[in-house]
């Protein structure tokens, strides 16, 4: 079952699972492995296990959850019963697990991270996304994830409905305050970071004010602009002002609770650091027949 | 300054801290890095940064974001202001960052990211930690933790005052039903578990009654018992039953409503998943002046 | 063939087989390969081989040595006649194996380093075990291990009869005479170890005279105690002090000459440090037909 | 302290003492590292310790243990009082370690395992190389080394006074019975390799018999022959036939009681596996004042 | 000597060349190290050295020649006489090193090998840069990079003055004929792109005729256009015809015999994969006096 | 398709395949994948694709192609239509390749980037010994090789019909200008390198005057001689000189102009360091087909 399969709207790169996968069994393994299981369950024993969503949200992680159980015993069999970015009700089957129970249950947590954790963020990505519905605005996520899990945290994000912000500080520049004081103002900045970025850079400005918009919409070499803690009464005289001349992206404390008035003004993108950093986990769990 | 000063009553290993720095950095640094400040800032300009907590809350990951900045480049200089496992009140300074602009910017929400999530995780355990004040429960962690950062967020969980179950699955036993079905009951489990494990494995098996509590009693070859999903009758019982003879871990669902209540119970440990995988991040920026 | 199926008594990881066996493969293959056999033999000659053991032993490497062929060329059938763990006798057939036969040649050695470097560990311990065999005491391990052979050392005791003592410094406490000294005493030691402990973690502390087992006994926070170098007289006394309020371990030169002795004494453990960083290899060899 | 000054007539890749050390302290930390010295050492407390030979033997490895302190902490501070390849008495101190008691402590175990497995290489292998003093003989090394130490252990047998044979399979051309089967017979295999090999590669053959030797005495084209299991009295004519053409190397089960007479017959070379599959640990300990 | 300070309009990530300076020393080094220094030359022998272009051309990889002398040996001292991005005559002395004969003579050809293969593709970008001088025409490069060297070969362009495509398959979006195929046109491809395409990201689609351009023209949501394999006169009616509308690339069979007529079609970028997959080395060399 | 099978004369490491395969597609993915590809292709198509030599040559690195392909996605089906070692007509299909279209794009640059290059080393390498055919020269590669791909680019040598010199500084001595200074003369150079050297290491030496290559024959004991930048009519009478006493080695400068003129002299090998650093690349594509 490819990585491929599983994930058809975002990509998990094969490399990135099989890393990750190593990296997070190797620490719940540690030098002796499952001790417990090994001291009260003969070898020979087999087990059927399913991945059940304890609670309703969007699934994201069963790549991971798979090549985890396939790491420990290759002999283990998987059936899919769900895909990556599915919305599902609770305690829907999400995949069928088969194969020898030492293996199975040494598997069982850290498939059970993987899933709770994308889960969780895809489930809250959604979350903001769902109140969003009937706008122009998309969700996107921001630089704020967990040390690590960058590429598994931004797909999730798609897997949720959310757009993806940078990957990094090298897929696009995105220009701050201290960038704008240092190179000595926003048309400065602007010049100097379009004359270092190659055709297929965007660049995206952030402004705290409509003074500073003006400026950005008179200097014109901006792709995007951030409005930076903006209360909604000035974020809608920014979508004015910009008259669609570039996407504007909302950002700064924005909350379950603020971004339906936030999309209301009009604005091209939200983002939301929340739904990669504190974003509470997915309760998914593992029911074993032995 | 060496990690083992700026940790005094846990451990964050030299090895994990350059491997997890690395891996985190390279992933916001991309193939092509900050091109926004090689862009807009030139190459001489120095910058003077502070890390402040935005938030009141338990610090953890000083010497994570100190290893950050460092790796990015190693003549920053780094003054610290606060340690690991510090109570900070709002807007505390933690640590004074000073080297070139270009570097200090880079290295920014890296190191921004290990102290939110880190500061999170010890900011809930201390959360748990304070309401149960006074009496003799411990506050500790499960291995329901984010993959890849097992040993940075037990860590976390240490500078906030709580203590550590397993690391893995191999650093102890922990006998659960699955294990006590295929074994044939409890007797049978602890004794195959005593029998395999060597005299510095601690064996803590999980009951979900008291009819299970009295038979460990009765069999009497475990170091602890994990009370799963009990109400607060049931378990205030189950102390009483016990006798301290063994410490008491209540598990399942625990949270900051109920956990004083659990507390008077009696019991030894109160374990929460929450604390690690869900716990939100708390909120540190960078100040700069350049 | 799972390595789930090739180590029943005890866990070897599949992660640490495949980080193991691609070292090893590496620094014998280097940059170049089997230089000789691309140069004499043809590609598509075929080999039969087995793995025999030349001297009577106990086993333990094999799935580490079914893995080194398959990595060279997966297409390499392996057909087990033995498992680790497995007393055998001179000249005994542990493994078929057929493949092309330059793979076969270029896993030759690396494969038998393994199998001969584990089985000397697992039956340099069965030598003891069968000296403590009709007597209460185990034989186990110790730290003194082979610098990044750790796990597979501490697998191979186990394939002997053996048990493991920690596996590192962070399984569980074992309190020495610097401690002690630290801290202040065999009390203060205690309480300072007992007060960081979580509930899952073993105190073993070590004990040069009798008057600090006794001290040992009277504040009793300790999980286990060790005798370090101490006489078999007063071995025995200790083992009536003690009177199995906790395990004793006899540790400090033991040899195959001194261990029965040692054993009547009726202490619980006895740690060797010469089965793992001294124990000659087994000879074990590859037998070709081409 | 550069690792070029501690080994001066052998090579010690930096690369290699990095990989290594870094490997070996994590199976030893773990993931909550030196939980004892943590809980019963408070972090300001520092420590005067010195690395000393408790038997006389041929020291190898001070360059990595210096490493595994530093890699710790560091602020160790670390003075040779020996290098790498000196014979020493008993008692000798080594090296003086100067640090955090926490450190000094956590890094012992690993420092002292690499000093005490590769003097115990060194030190067989300087048994062998006294005994054959005042022949022309000199001792190797084969490649029969513990999995993952090939480098180090090769190193070890310098520092032992004795010369290294292929590294890997790579290095140079070893034609055994094997390669002669299949190629159709000595002449064919030599010309094989030679017409494949390039000029910077030796060729070594494999014989059993003097015909052997005869053969490829005839042919001609090979820069060395290993004596396979040869008696004495066969190993002296074979030095007489061979007559200086190309270096001989005794091989096949020699021991210290038999190299002496070996040595006298003549032979360029005499290797061994022992020196490094079973060589036995020298004894080397940390003494500690804090 | 920050890897900050010596690359000034790029970045050249401290990981990336801590990485590829040990894989590159690793593969000289080998098991062994320099045995031919070993041999001849005493370890206390000092030695000056300079780095010497023996060639006129752009320099690239100064960064990486001085990490790895220092990662061999970190007494070993550099002055840096020349940064990269700067043209030097034949005979220019780049940089000089002094420290142990034996460090310096092992990292020779590392050094050289990367400075060589860098100053190679960034004379080669340099070579284009000039013959487009005084149009608007920018040089970038492709995704044609050799092996493992994608973000060093790029970091090149950028020293000789060209700028950088897409690093990889993630950072923009370069719609082919393959997949307009596919997804029924070009108005659907560019739809279905920016459907998916968050606001940082950039869509280049690639045409072979003006018609297609014209479609391209007509849908609208393209943020740049490439000229596939088309001649001088398709390309000038091109740059005609887009108008200014969105930036306009060169691509196909470039060379430095085109690139001045290509330019003169006025179009934005010409991109060439030769200039990373097929530049000549700049020859470089070491003199050494000890 | 073993790696063994698709490179019958030389050797490709599996190990190494695996490394160098995984850090190319690693850049080419980066964090997010082929967005352009999931953006615009659904996950069910299927492509047929071909892999074709635009150019005649010889081909190396179809092992390497076949396993970027598989590594994406294992399910994709490959057919060899050629092997390494082929020399081939313009147009010629390679090999054959079936899967998810999404994977075959996404894997297409990084197959033929190795293609590409390692097919222009051994096109390169066959092109000068087509030149020298005829003749007793061999050719030769130097270590003056792309950073990382030093093995692969050797194998690539081998493929184009030349002979590999050393694979590093370890493998053989080589006595350059700088060893003999410092050794005080080439007698002193060569007997320290004699004395250190084992008896499969092979010792060359480099001579600039006929004079030195005189006392390197009286001397005795150097394995092969390297004639360092010699005109044709002095290395004419080193071969003279010589008479076969050991291979002469002709280096410095040679190109496809002088090679078949120098081989005339009757030097054994001629190196040559531009065939593996200034190589431009043979032009191979995919046809693709969906």
């Amino acid at each position: 079952m490819s990585a491929f399969l599983l994930c058809p709207d975002a990509f998990l790169s094969p490399l990135e699972i099989e890393a990750a996968v190593t990296r997070a069994l190797a620490e719940d393994l540690g030098r002796a492995g499952d001790i417990t299981s090994i001291a009260t369950i003969p070898e020979d024993v087999s087990a059927r296990a399913a991945l059940v969503a304890r609670k309703a949200g969007v699934i994201a992680g069963l790549p991971l959850a798979a090549a985890t159980f396939q790491k420990l015993a290759p002999e283990i069999e998987i059936t899919a019963h769900a895909i990556d970015g599915t919305s599902v009700a609770t305690k829907t089957e999400l995949m069928a697990i088969e194969g020898p129970a030492r293996a199975v249950l040494a598997a069982e947590r850290t498939a059970l991270n993987f899933l709770g954790h994308l889960s969780g963020v895809s489930t809250a990505t959604h979350e903001f996304v769902r109140r969003v519905a009937g706008t122009q605005t998309r969700i996107c996520c921001t630089r704020k994830t967990t040390p690590g899990l960058r590429a598994l945290e931004k797909y999730a994000v798609r897997c949720g409905g959310g757009f993806n912000h940078r990957f990094g500080l090298d897929d696009a520049m995105l220009i701050k305050d201290n960038h704008i004081a240092v190179a000595g103002g926003i048309r400065a900045a602007l010049e100097r970071a379009r004359a270092a970025a190659g055709h297929l850079v965007k660049i995206e400005i952030e402004v705290d004010t409509l003074d500073q918009l003006r400026e950005v919409l008179d200097v014109g070499l901006a792709d995007a602009v951030l409005l930076d803690n903006m209360d909604v009464v000035t974020m809608r005289k920014a979508v004015e002002m910009a008259a669609g001349k570039f996407p504007l992206e909302a950002s700064g404390g924005i909350t379950l609770d603020t971004i339906a008035e936030i999309a209301k003004t009009g604005v091209d993108y939200a983002s939301s650091g929340w739904i990669t950093h504190s974003a509470p986990q997915l309760d998914v769990a593992l029911d074993i027949e032995m």
